[in-house]
């Protein structure tokens, strides 16, 4: 079976992209390095079964030109992933990801492939009252560029499947941790604190509940529902029960670095504009078919934590 | 005050230009011709309130160099409303709806206009279970890439309402009829029997449940939500609380045309793929403002064929 996966040398990306490997699938990788770094493909690129193209898939001719009919599925995983600056630059979300999003979709329909798993988010429920959320909430009011980016890309994968008779796998996520995480709250943490580590500087009141799952729960979650769930659209939350507060994830952070750093808190209920002050999904639909998150959310924040303290190269290249 | 409308040239864009100019407003008017007819601005072009600009808002620098800063509110009307025909070009949904909807919002944040208008569609809520349907019902599944590309610039319009401190009005219509009506089943039916009035082809089998709005009900009803709702989202579903079968409307059609044709059916649910096999909004939210609509859909469709039979010539230059 081959696979293609877009955003192959990202955080989720190439993760996945070593699991499909490690499990005997040809996998086609594209990257484009905006964000990706091909130090995580070091491992890909010693296996036989991967084949990897430098390309942006914003260039839908450059894109075209990789599809070959024999592969199977596509894993769309690339996207701007930079939630909190959508409003520096409202374009990026629409390019990379809504349009990014239907290159792919119409690549996929000149070359008769049918099937597509895409990498959506819990935030585009926006500021729902229903919380834990589950997949069919009501109607959302989308609050950042980049869930609307995102919620547009689901739109129109749904619009592709039903008019083109494809099928997908979509899984909005709560923010993920685990090996290779590269951007988002620990990460920001733990440089300002490589910084300063007497003072820390944190966006809102630190009260804003937050959901984690752990990089290894997350592939385990997308390997079963596109196993066991055969619908023409499939939709999937995946995230744990229980969440915590950004105060809780400061606290295991200064622990594991060993640090107790004086707090200074912007204020506010929300970090940025779009953050969401409280995001739990309800995970019942993904449970149903047998999956079980195995990692917590402090184990997840520490083992992320531990990943950095090995790779501080990162924080050189994400400047 | 001053308004501008996109679309002004289109069905319910010259209808709202001319509505907008008789209350006395200001209104630049924008429209490339691509469906909108020069003969419909025939009477806003004799108003000196009324400013045109023949332009295409998928072009970005063109829109923003007639965009003013003393435009209070953008009533986005322009779209392509070919909703039947998506999967015949994918890429037009995309671009006319969702990044001319983009390109209409860059241009407000750059020049501080605060408000917009969208006329979205009931499609968006895609084959919903939930019948009245609701402003709140269960996250859709779109089927359509024309809802697709309409709920993705709902999306955007609110993620910018939240970013950069808009205001947005956003309407769910179900099919509008009346004066200037050019494109859909009326329409299409009043053409096919002027070709051969004693057999009428039906997609589907004609039981599909369709509701459907009279233009001056809609007009009043997007006055009455700009005047007295003021969320920073507003959204409203506009329709009417009868339905009725396509059959019924065939009759409807048939008897003000005075012919008897024999009906065949090409079968199924569906007219189409992605077609809606029953389409029927609760209002309850924009009646809650004091709106109530005055026109029955068995009169909606005499009076369009009334304004179909005393303007043939739109069926010469729409073909």
């Amino acid at each position: 079976m081959k696979y293609l996966v877009t955003g192959c040398a990202g955080f989720i990306g190439s993760n996945l992209t070593d699991r499909l490997l490690s499990e005997g699938f040809s996998v086609i990788g594209i990257d484009n390095f905006s964000t990706g770094q091909r130090k995580f493909l070091n491992k890909a690129l010693q296996n036989k079964n991967f084949q990897f193209h430098q390309i942006d898939i914003t260039d839908y001719e450059d894109l075209l030109s990789v599809i070959t009919k024999d592969i199977d599925t596509i894993f769309h995983m690339a996207a701007n992933a930079d939630v909190r600056f959508g409003t520096n630059h409202p374009r990026k979300d629409l390019e990379q990801n809504t349009i990014a999003t239907f290159n792919v979709l119409e690549a996929m329909r000149i070359s008769d492939i049918k099937k597509i798993v895409f990498a959506s988010t819990g935030s585009v429920y926006g500021e729902t009252e229903v919380i834990p959320t589950p997949e069919d909430a009501p109607f959302p009011i989308q609050t950042s560029l980049y869930a609307a980016s995102k919620s547009a890309g689901e739109g129109l994968i749904s619009a592709y499947c039903e008019g083109f008779d494809m099928q997908a796998w979509v899984f909005r996520f709560v923010s993920i941790l685990g090996e290779r995480y590269a951007h988002g709250h620990v990460f920001d943490f733990y440089k300002k604190l490589k910084e300063n580590p007497n003072k820390l500087h944190v966006l809102g009141n630190g009260k804003q509940k937050k959901s984690y799952l752990y990089i290894e729960d997350c592939l385990n979650a997308i390997m079963i529902a596109i196993e066991k769930s055969n619908e023409r659209i499939n939709i999937f939350n995946l995230g744990v029960d229980e969440y915590c507060e950004v105060n809780d994830s400061i606290g295991w952070i200064c622990e594991k670095l060993n640090l107790r750093p004086s707090l200074e808190y912007s204020g506010g209920e929300r970090g940025w504009i779009g953050d969401n002050p409280f995001i739990l999904l309800d995970t019942k639909k993904i449970k149903s078919l047998g999956w079980e998150p195995k990692v917590k959310i402090n184990d997840g924040v520490t083992k992320t934590v531990q990943y950095l303290q090995e790779n501080e190269w990162l924080f050189k290249v994400r400047e």
